[in-house]
């Protein structure tokens, strides 16, 4: 056999770009299988995972305490107490349990002070709602647990099977075999002559791997034998995802691997300019890798931790967690916080001109996509009232840094086509992330003004013009970008067959009708104010009006329950619960672009992704989308 | 049942404090196991582990090339080639192949012009051992793997095996026993009632807490009632090392866990100022931790996170390896290297006075014991032909940051006691690394003054006083704190039975004896060329003076191979051979403190650890150390 020397020897970036263009097709062909929930820890989606029950599934106490009924609170202060009996006007109640018409509210047992057997004493009025974990306050049916590719924690386990999610689409494990060579390699253990080599490899090799997720196994020890070793790669390849022969990837007499590889497919690189690793060989056979690994443990480390690492993690799409990071960033929002506790906020982070902007995920002991979604703890210590939008924080990380540097931060009105568009990314570039948080148009506008987003989504009508958006952003940016990402239909969502028969704002005043608000600073609050100015409905009039859900998903949920009659609303929410739909208007739906993200890459990544065909079709099933103009700059 | 309230609501950190003190007993005893080290994977090392066979165990080659005798290459040059013949002057070898006498350096195959089937031409000379690994290079037999308490990668396993260390002591994994409680619980996909509450935190807690190498066993879910429960603890305690309940740990009014732990055993800890996971109970039953974890999922997550994990590596002796994060430092230490290659430096590393200084492990592709001991990795780019000391670098941590700046940095002359202070210092806190690199006696002075490492070690005869150390100092430092570790037996070390009868200086020059030397910087060295003079003997005349070892051990080795017939040395390093010693003098090995490093709290627990009874005791056990004056302050 011919000595070879290395004669094309690559910078390491060099090589592991020309070898992973080479691997284009293996990469963009995921193996997704079905498995059950709890057996899905580490593992990767390998499709968008959407909730089949709403978490939690019906009102509960966030408390221990007792449920009551907010309206009998009304006046109670520290002087003028109220007396409350049970059975009548509360019920004692534990964390978690249901909280049941008539009770709406609940008062911590801390602030209760019991009289006797069947009377408490109450020094606070509450509000509905107080300290009830509302229905669908984490998640509800239809919305998207996680896009594609995302690695799922412990917590996550937790949060599928809450809601209802058994079975779950993962990246299949990778396989891996691996093939020690040499005539001269024995197990450690049975090494009985001077000079033989203890094969001390196989192990480290398996061992690191394994922690990726993938399942190595490792084959007997070939002897240097050209044909023995090139027939075992040909008949083992189609079992494997990937092959490692270990060693013979010098330049030795004896180095077989070179020919082998070369003869069964073909070598892309042969030689890395770093010391040690030098040896390495990296080959495709039948559109998968086969590398030759140095055999020095030294070398091989090297190759394992920088060439097969993230082949793995690109193959598997797997995401590596890290919690030993601190940053330094600014809040972007106002956060009222205890000044008896310390706080732990889960945050959402997107790094915006340079800083760390902290979004916060939603609070509260229970909600657990907050940890599914965090990227980071922002702890707010005890004796800090409020923490000020653009207030310095030290955040900890809970994701590595450099993925924490590609996230996309959109917030403003939350908008199901985001959540779309954040399984998409997936797509082009595993490690993007989309965070997103629901302010509210207005907020959306203010956040890009500050600096606290990339993109903002917004359906503001001008009830003067008639017309979206552009008016109210004037307000804060002089110049600014705003491209179009739908039209979408708005309209009343109503039970099934429209039993209370309603058709139009006016309906909205009849007797018996229970209607659903959005909060304050929601569009769709502006666009029935709009409505009901131009049909000179008093909002006192409509039942329900002070009644408020943050999402059109939660509002047409409390339809669903029978809690609501109608509420205004996008047709995709009426959709994902089978309820009716009747159109009202035919909104614009922006996406407002911070200027420093104009030149982003990123930003091309999604104009491409908006307004390619794929985007369009997925999004038009979801119901009421129309995406003629998408992608227009405005 | 009566409500409880949380009546003394503590900070984490007091709370951990307290309750971590209250839990000395459990966190100093060790559970130790000895299982095969194929096994042993993350697993943590019970006790300190010795080398069973020297790494490599032959001289081999470190290269694919013609093995030479390195005296026939003298002379060769680009433009005055040497040709030589095959069989007679050399013979093709492959990497790792044994390299038997008469041939004794390695010619790299690139190097080697083939002139045809029998002869090659050369235009290099090469010195002795040049490209060979020599036996013993990376370990010795007898010197220390590992200290106690080493979380094992899957590098250290690979050393195991070269190391013949088939089994290993490690300490146990820690049983946790996880009781779910609550009527209204069920198996998620049981759940059949609207009001059920599905049991979705057991696998979060599981799989959180396997992370760390503990085994986890779930109760079957046990009703609301406190003799259940109570009894359930007090029968399962015998046989798990923690207990969690989940949840119940609130004040609500079916809360019977504080009850049922305050019974079985007692409640250290209940209520914790931090929100999301105020309602934690921290318990202790029969001396082991008992917790109760809230039952809301984020609060549960907090508790985990923030109690549960350091508890469980506190009490496993676990590390948690991170790969992350970078950090500025400076290099300890001049280092050539590649022009054409980008080199990984594996470094070890210090904070001294705030600066972090990498000292280079042993290089080579070779040496896995530079994996296992490594802080950290330098990256010294392709065109990069020196590295200063002192020259800013940056630093790939391999460990996380925090425990690297326990890290205690101690170079200058090896000995075998700074082996077992790494060892003893674990006893202490686990968290603290000794990171040790041999440059010599003087080397050791230079970085102390230079501000390059918190101890360094050394022996050092001045030839004109007959005094140790000090005059050296004073070269370089006008304030110093010196302080002595201990006096040891210098002496030849000699084949056992000494059968070329050696007992003096003068028989080191005569016929047939092939002495081995010390390099140059070794204060052993300066002790055979004090005698020498002292004696009016010529180097000249002693056959090997030019042959140089780095250690006392490997010198040892040389001798028992046969490879020498006497050097100068220690008389452990004889003991760990079984070779025979002649003792010549007793030499004074101290160690020169920083100044920075005075105030420190870990200066303070070495001088501790080094003049306790136990340290003397293992001490002694090596030979030829005498401990009489250890700690004195010169």
């Amino acid at each position: 056999m011919k000595r070879r020397f290395y004669l094309n020897k690559k910078d390491l970036e060099e090589a592991i770009s020309i070898y992973f263009k080479e691997l284009k097709y293996y990469f963009s062909n995921d193996d997704v299988e079905i498995i059950h929930s709890r057996n899905a820890f580490n593992r990767v989606t390998g499709k968008p995972i959407f909730a089949n029950e709403n978490v939690p599934s019906y009102n509960s106490s966030a408390m221990d305490g007792v449920a009551v009924i907010s309206k009998k609170t009304y006046g109670a202060t520290e002087s003028n107490p109220i007396i409350l009996e049970k059975g009548k006007d509360f019920e004692y109640i534990n964390t978690g349990f249901p909280i049941i018409q008539p009770y709406d509210a609940v008062i911590m047992i801390e602030n209760v002070e019991i009289l006797d057997e069947t009377r408490i004493k109450i020094r606070n009025s509450v509000f509905p709602y107080k300290d009830v974990r509302k229905v669908g306050e984490d998640i509800c049916v239809g919305e998207m647990l996680f896009p594609r590719y995302h690695t799922l924690t412990e917590s996550d386990i937790s949060f599928l099977l809450m809601a209802k999610v058994f079975e779950v689409p993962v990246i299949k494990k990778l396989k891996v075999l691996l093939i020690p060579t040499g005539n001269e390699i024995v197990e450690p253990e049975k090494k009985t002559e001077e000079f033989q080599i203890p094969e001390t490899n196989s192990l480290m090799i398996k061992n690191y791997i394994e922690k990726f997720n993938a399942e190595v196994d490792v084959n007997e020890i070939l002897p240097d034998d050209f044909e023995i070793i090139k027939n075992t790669i040909i008949s083992k390849i189609e079992n494997y995802d990937l092959i490692l022969l270990n060693a013979g990837s010098s330049a030795g007499s004896k180095d077989f691997t070179y020919y082998a590889i070369n003869e069964a497919g073909r070598v892309i690189i042969h030689g890395l300019n770093i010391k040690p690793g030098k040896p390495a060989i990296l080959g495709i056979i039948k559109e998968k890798p086969i590398i030759g690994l140095p055999g020095f443990p030294v070398s091989c480390n090297i190759i394992l931790e920088d060439i097969i690492k993230p082949l793995i993690l690109k193959k598997s799409k797997m995401e590596i967690y890290y919690d030993n990071q601190f940053v330094n960033g600014i809040s972007g929002k106002r956060i009222h916080s205890s000044i008896t506790e310390k706080e732990y906020l889960r945050v959402g982070i997107g790094k915006v001109k340079n800083k760390y902007v902290a979004i916060p995920l939603k609070r509260g002991a229970a909600n657990i996509s907050a940890v599914s979604k965090q990227d980071g703890i922002v702890y707010i210590d005890k004796g800090i009232e409020v923490l000020e939008d653009g207030e310095k924080v030290k955040i900890q990380l809970k994701r590595e840094k450099k993925l924490i540097d590609k996230n996309i931060l959109i917030i403003g009105s939350h908008d199901l086509l985001i959540d779309l568009l954040a399984d998409f990314v997936k797509i082009y570039d595993k490690d993007i992330n989309i965070v997103s948080a629901n302010v509210g148009s207005l907020g959306g506008i203010i956040s890009i003004a500050k600096g606290y987003a990339h993109l903002a989504g917004m359906h503001l009508l001008d009830p003067e013009t008639g017309k979206y958006n552009i008016s109210y952003i004037k307000d804060y940016l002089d110049k600014f970008t705003l491209v179009n990402l739908s039209y979408r239909e708005q309209g009343f969502i109503v039970q099934k067959g429209n039993p209370k028969n309603i058709k139009n704002f006016e309906d909205l005043t009849k007797n018996g009708i229970r209607y659903i608000n959005r909060q304050k600073t929601a569009g769709t609050r502006i666009l029935l104010d709009y409505y009901l100015g131009k049909n000179n409905i008093s909002p006192e009039n409509i039942h329900g009006y002070a009644d408020e859900e943050y999402s059109h998903v939660n509002l047409a949920l409390k339809i669903k329950k029978n809690m609501a009659d109608v509420g205004l609303g996008i047709r995709a929410a009426a959709k994902i619960y089978d309820l009716d739909f009747i159109p009202v208007a035919l909104e614009r739906y922006d996406l407002l672009i911070h200027e420093s993200f104009l030149n982003d890459e990123r930003y091309n990544l999604v104009m491409k992704i908006i307004t390619s065909e794929e985007f369009k079709k997925e999004a038009e099933k979801l119901g009421g989308y129309i995406l003629k103009n998408t992608g227009e700059i405005l």
